[in-house]
């Protein structure tokens, strides 16, 4: 009963401190310098593993959130080769000429401190950084791709709340960081070279379905195999969504560019405008955010439940020989997993 | 320390009873008419929800195990009006024509007692059904798909114990039972119709890259269809497939079959024996089934930590307003996942 009662309500998040309130009230702010200093400290925090620290992060997140979420946010995929960073880069450049304050993030769970892919964002897209209205972030290093995905998702929410209007958050490729990045985007664009077949595609299992855009990159290098490639990808979308669609519903498109030439990116612009008005419309987009809310709050639920079974002394104690019954054949799954919850209570 | 050493060993399973120990012995035996209906009997036990059936399910799971796993594991699915029963008990007494020995299951989440799919399997699968080497098993019914898919494991178990060397299990199309079925099969087969771009069809997103073989069914309607049809789904698994695969493995094939007609049997089966000795000597269908065993450990644990995290007083208390806060946007979905935890401690 006393448990029961002091549950009702959800323990209210701590109040920031005076520093983070600072920093909190600065992030919000009009000045630019400021801001941006700002920003990149909150990510910071949020990234950090200290138990201290991330009270105060929950505590920041919780001031930030009501000023997030008015981004659109852009999940970009492609194989190494496929000229990703230069493509983020140019539209990124596209966007901020227009008037946008553009924010880049990574999903990367290879990278590590001071590793190759943090200061490869940035060398690789200097005039984008270069420019005040343009926030880069490499990916967080944590070790799992749970833990990175997490990090890039709060990050996410800190630049929506200092005012970038345009996340566009990139995967690398590496374990699931596609199924992670289409997790918390509006929309995915997966990009794809022209000479189709060629090994460097290596599209994973599962991962041309998430796309809503697909883009022909380096269409300069041959615009005909650029075209072939284009069609045979469109004609894969036909087969993929056979499936009865909702009237009025979004069907993934083929388009092509050359983000060297900065060339297609009117086009590709044009189609996002048209993805998101329609999806907003008809309220697809704000229901794809409260799913991926709902399921990302269950996956960290799931994830700290299997760490804590995964500690528990007498599961640890069995689990290498009922592993090994399973493996072997000689214990039933079903079985072996009745077990494991019995020890775990 | 006292219970880190008590699970030191995992529990060992009860003994069979007298009465167990005799349907066991039934089930493995040479007499026809016994080992059908102990068969019949055990699946009735593994599909029981009683907590004492529960635990001698587990024995008599433990005694069958060692007999299991010696048939070809096949998932067959596809659309409704795709003509899977016809093209079921075509493909059944083909086999059984040809001295196998065939048990037919369902994954049907949407299956209840005395419902349409068990009357209907029997009722469409006459012929299959009245051979004596073939046992056709309608989905239980256990309300959910997490239920009814670890209850048509075991009953495969148990059908290979009992010397079913071709196991077919078939899914509705049903919520994710097309992921389930794969997830249990050696060999993902999808049926689809010549008539292309057909609303029957109705694919799920993800379901087509799961198959190892398509088979356009009803090819006598329409040769000229269905010839363009497979050629459209050869070419969108192409594409699906542009990834690097090891040299040796097996590349998705689309054949044409007209179950109606009985036509097209033996080039499926030569296709399916070859997938079966490729994966066989590369030890791939070995690696396959460990990793489902494994996979599927961790899904019913997963499942059981969340049952228990969503009974805890605390959690139950508190979730609705922590959902309805995360699903309004006001709580980020991070802090409420370790609120959620912090209250199931």
């Amino acid at each position: 009963m006393a448990s029961a009662t002091s549950g009702a309500a959800p323990p209210p998040a701590a109040p920031l401190d005076a520093a983070d309130g600072a920093l909190c009230e600065a992030l919000l702010g009009s000045d630019e310098t400021a801001r941006r200093r700002a920003l990149a400290k909150a990510i910071t925090l949020l990234e950090s593993t200290r138990a201290d620290h991330r009270a105060r992060a929950d505590a920041l997140l919780g001031a930030l959130l009501p000023h997030a979420g008015r981004s659109l946010r852009l999940g970009v995929s492609g194989s190494p080769g496929v000229g990703k960073s230069t493509f983020i880069e140019a539209l990124g450049l596209y966007l901020v000429g227009r008037g946008h304050r553009v924010a880049v993030l990574a999903v990367d769970p290879s990278s590590s401190v001071g590793g190759g892919s943090i200061l490869g964002d940035k060398t690789r897209m200097v005039r984008l950084a270069a420019h005040p209205h343009a926030f880069i972030r490499p990916s967080p290093s944590a070790g799992n791709l749970g833990g990175v995905a997490e990090k890039t998702r709060e990050a996410m929410l800190a630049c929506e709340a200092a005012g970038h209007d345009i996340v566009v958050v990139e995967t690398v490729g590496v374990g699931q960081s596609e199924t992670a990045v289409a997790g918390m985007t509006d929309l995915f664009l997966l990009l794809q070279l022209p000479n189709a077949g060629d090994e460097l595609q290596a599209i994973k299992k599962g991962v041309m379905e998430l796309a809503d855009l697909i883009v022909v990159n380096k269409a300069d290098l041959d615009a005909a195999a650029a075209t072939r490639a284009a069609a045979q990808i469109a004609g894969a979308l036909r087969v993929l969504h056979w499936q009865a669609q909702p009237p009025g519903a979004w069907q993934p498109q083929v388009l092509q560019a050359s983000a060297l030439e900065a060339s297609g990116l009117d086009a590709l612009w044009e189609a996002v405008s048209r993805f998101r008005t329609l999806r907003e419309a008809s309220g697809a987009l704000q229901a794809r955010r409260r799913a991926q809310d709902e399921a990302w709050m269950w996956a960290l639920v799931e994830a700290g439940l299997r760490q804590r079974l995964r500690a528990h002394p007498a599961v640890r104690a069995a689990l290498p020989e009922i592993g090994a019954q399973v493996r072997a054949g000689t214990l039933a799954a079903s079985v072996a997993a009745r077990r494991l919850l019995e020890l775990s209570k």
